[in-house]
């Protein structure tokens, strides 16, 4: 499943690895200044950005487990499942691109819905 | 980005290419008749069911882009980006498992409030 010769690779893996453990100070160290992020509400520009959409995930997150992981030189695609305090099955799929050990690019797809229907039934 | 010598790889970009052509026929050749498919909405099973889950969306479908994809001997792991008549970019992922020339069992992630909005708009 998980090829650790690829650079991008091992680089996402202990991204994925940092945040799922609820350690978003050392998921960052991975994430370069000028990342660029294109999530399914839009894009996130830069670590700020890309904190403040993390963080409140990683604070409802109860769980997680890598379903698939690949590999090259420069990019890295996984997808994995999440637990979450709303939303009981949540998985995403990230694919990064990877420069001198820090994710430059990410596109990012997850499904909204199960969210805000959550938040609409909690109002 | 893709490597051709993974036998699961090669059926998941044959299906891809075949439903992004708008040809389902051929892109239910690629399907095992007891496929098990876990998306969005819920768990698929059978030809029936997945060909009813694709068929609204080829017809809907103007456009894609392959972003990403790896595989090894028996699982396949993509990701594109698809224009569609509501909703201009609607990326997806798919980890498929392949046995015999045939998907088994997918995972497939998109994300579904762009479509419910549109939905909404719509009304």
């Amino acid at each position: 499943m998980t090829d650790a010769t690829s650079p991008a690779l091992r680089i996402a893996l202990a991204y994925y690895q940092a945040w799922t453990s609820h350690d978003l100070d050392k998921a960052m160290s991975y994430i370069a200044d000028d990342i660029v992020c294109d999530a399914p509400a839009g894009r996130l520009r830069g670590t700020g950005e890309y904190r403040g959409f993390m963080a409140p995930f990683v604070q409802i997150l109860t769980g997680s487990k890598m379903i698939a992981a690949y590999g090259d030189d420069e990019t890295a695609l996984i997808m994995y499942d999440t637990e979450t305090v709303p939303v009981k099955s949540a998985p995403g799929a990230e694919c990064v691109t990877v420069k001198n050990g820090k994710i430059t690019y990410s596109r990012f797809i997850f499904d909204r819905a199960p969210f805000d229907a959550a938040r609409q039934a909690a109002t």
